[in-house]
């Protein structure tokens, strides 16, 4: 049969204990959410939901083309304008998601003929990027500035080298500031990805590129997600207003992709608002994070020191992890567990969000429950 | 500078005449609309709005993390198995946009020592599925189902033929039940984009699969757009549960991307409600797309004879195409205009959309227009 190969595939997966499945979440879920990506506590916020529901009557469900024919609206503009702003960037282009951001970014910056130098953790989306791009890629070690400058200087003509600002699975920072000299010194160009540093890093949740004094150079550009601290979908190339040409150009999940939905981009919008109302937001995250990871270390969990909102406590297997993570959503906690593939040091983690809407009582509680159920 | 080659390639595009420019249009937009996908019409319906505002509302801005933390409401399980009950398929995965479906399905589809046969005019979309498959690509003639044959003699193991159902650029549709039946000899997959014929094919719109009697075979597997008669975003894939099983388990574009929005989910879930209470809006969209043939050739023009809701009209050159089209916006009409790369044999052209919302009176408007206005 046509797909029977899928049959044994299945069965080494289960045999590995490494089965997923989705586990649908009701409206009104009763378990306190350490597992999200809502860094900022946004997405339930009224004011982003009626963000959504305003643009959808405004502007109809879907943007109803390419970005190039019809899926352009002026709510796109006005949040590409604002976005540009906010992280101090010259121009902004939105996408359906961080992943076809990053697709587009990797790939109109790393052409035929150059050479992409990509850290060894970079995300998922970033590596796929690196695959699709036409230039030559060089995977160096991680948060290793001497290794990217060393791969920069074998190569003549256009380079670029991609990194994650923050690293989703252990939660730690790129060394921006050192990584730009190295791109600097080599005339390279830095792409980075803020998907977990907007709305948390930075001042007023600016983001990593700005905390390192980097947002408007003519040589960085960042992507980041309108899907985490901006609790909405999509995702947005910053940087020159000649490279956001170049992808108005040459992107291909740009150019062949349906616009956002008009209602994405005014969820993301009102939690911009929202987040330059409230700047206070970010810098809780920050210390909700600093605080969990304290807790959970002081009880003798092995949890890695957090530069974002990540916090990472390491497990001594998947199958301990996956019992572990059951066993805290048992008793009222979600939190993310990281197994192979999705972690690419083959350790698997619970991954734990310090929202910032978490009060001190969840924390404890989170902490507790963590703590007890230990495997 | 990092980014100066850039410059280069901007002004070798200026000169062939290929720069590409947004233009934001307003809520309010006075033009009538041919160039949009949105063939029944449905984005702007207001229950398809509602759908959106009711979602973001009741599951917030955003689903918050990926579809296996997360990211998976009851509303992605409620709209994936009424997509799979519609289309007839054993069931759905929703993605948050039809570019990473159809990216899922063909990586996962064409693992390592498959064979990828695939139609030469296949979307980008797909196209780049083939580049990140570790499976190997043979690229075969345009809509040649003995093509298709030939390539998948010369292959032991698994293999997929993947093609459009029906094309973006010109409109015409593939030979599926052809296709399938050269797929059944050689026990190899079959995986089609209906993206342009959900909604617009098949018994009230159920889709090109179905209506070529495919829906629901256990070697057959479909992607299609949530963004387009479905006036939403994102996209599915629909197929054997096995197959859907292994892409939960697989797909990177899943995994690792964020699930796609409520309002997202909302919208489209209205829009096939609606299209199941009232079918007729499919056999209308056709009806247009004839009719629009039908008098721009009696017009002299040269249209291809659609087979389902896109009408392209041939262009003499890309720069006339861009003035031709400049011309009918100036005279209140809204069209698209393909012209390299975003067509894969070079010939730019008019790409009309045959909303089944048009009237007749429209209709007329339109084709005088485009006829006044003929380069």
């Amino acid at each position: 049969m046509a797909f029977g190969w899928i049959d044994e595939q299945a069965e080494q997966r289960r045999r590995a204990g490494l089965v997923r499945t989705l586990r649908p979440r009701p409206a009104d879920s009763p378990l306190l959410d350490l597992a999200s990506n809502d860094y900022l506590g946004l997405a339930h916020h009224p004011e982003v939901a009626e963000g959504a529901a305003g643009a959808a009557r405004t502007w109809g469900g879907g943007s109803t083309g390419s970005r190039l024919v019809t899926g352009t609206t002026e709510l796109h503009t006005e949040l590409e304008r604002e976005l540009a702003g906010f992280c101090g960037f010259e121009a902004a282009l939105v996408f359906s998601s961080g992943y076809a951001a990053n697709l587009a970014a990797v790939t109109t910056l790393g052409p035929h003929g150059s050479l992409i130098v990509s850290d060894a953790l970079n995300h998922a989306s970033l590596i796929d990027g690196c695959r699709l791009a036409r230039g030559a890629t060089q995977v160096v070690g991680h948060a290793d500035p001497d290794a990217v400058r060393k791969a920069l200087g074998t190569h003549e003509g256009p380079a670029v080298a991609v990194s994650d600002t923050v690293f989703s699975v252990d939660g730690d920072a790129a060394p921006l500031a050192a990584l730009a000299e190295a791109c600097r010194e080599h005339g390279a160009g830095l792409l980075v990805d803020d998907a977990h540093g907007l709305g948390v890093l930075g001042d007023g949740g600016r983001g990593a590129p700005y905390a390192a004094g980097l947002s408007g150079a003519d040589d960085v550009v960042v992507t980041a997600t309108l899907s985490k601290s901006l609790g909405s979908q999509g995702g947005v190339v910053l940087g020159p207003a000649r490279v956001i040409d170049h992808l108005v150009n040459a992107a291909r999940t740009f150019i062949f992709d349906t616009g956002l939905a008009p209602a994405a981009a005014g969820a993301a919008l009102a939690a911009l608002r929202l987040l330059r109302r409230e700047p206070a937001r970010a810098a809780r995250a920050r210390e909700v994070a600093a605080e969990l990871h304290a807790r959970l270390t002081a009880a003798g969990l092995e949890a890695v020191r957090p530069d974002a909102a990540v916090v990472s406590v390491r497990a001594p297997s998947p199958e301990q992890a996956v019992r572990w993570a059951g066993d805290c959503r048992t008793a009222g906690l979600a939190v993310g567990c990281f197994r192979p593939p999705s972690v690419p040091d083959g350790i698997s983690r619970l991954r734990l969000t310090a929202r910032a809407d978490l009060s001190g009582a969840e924390i404890e509680r989170a902490v507790r429950v963590i703590g007890k159920t230990r495997p």
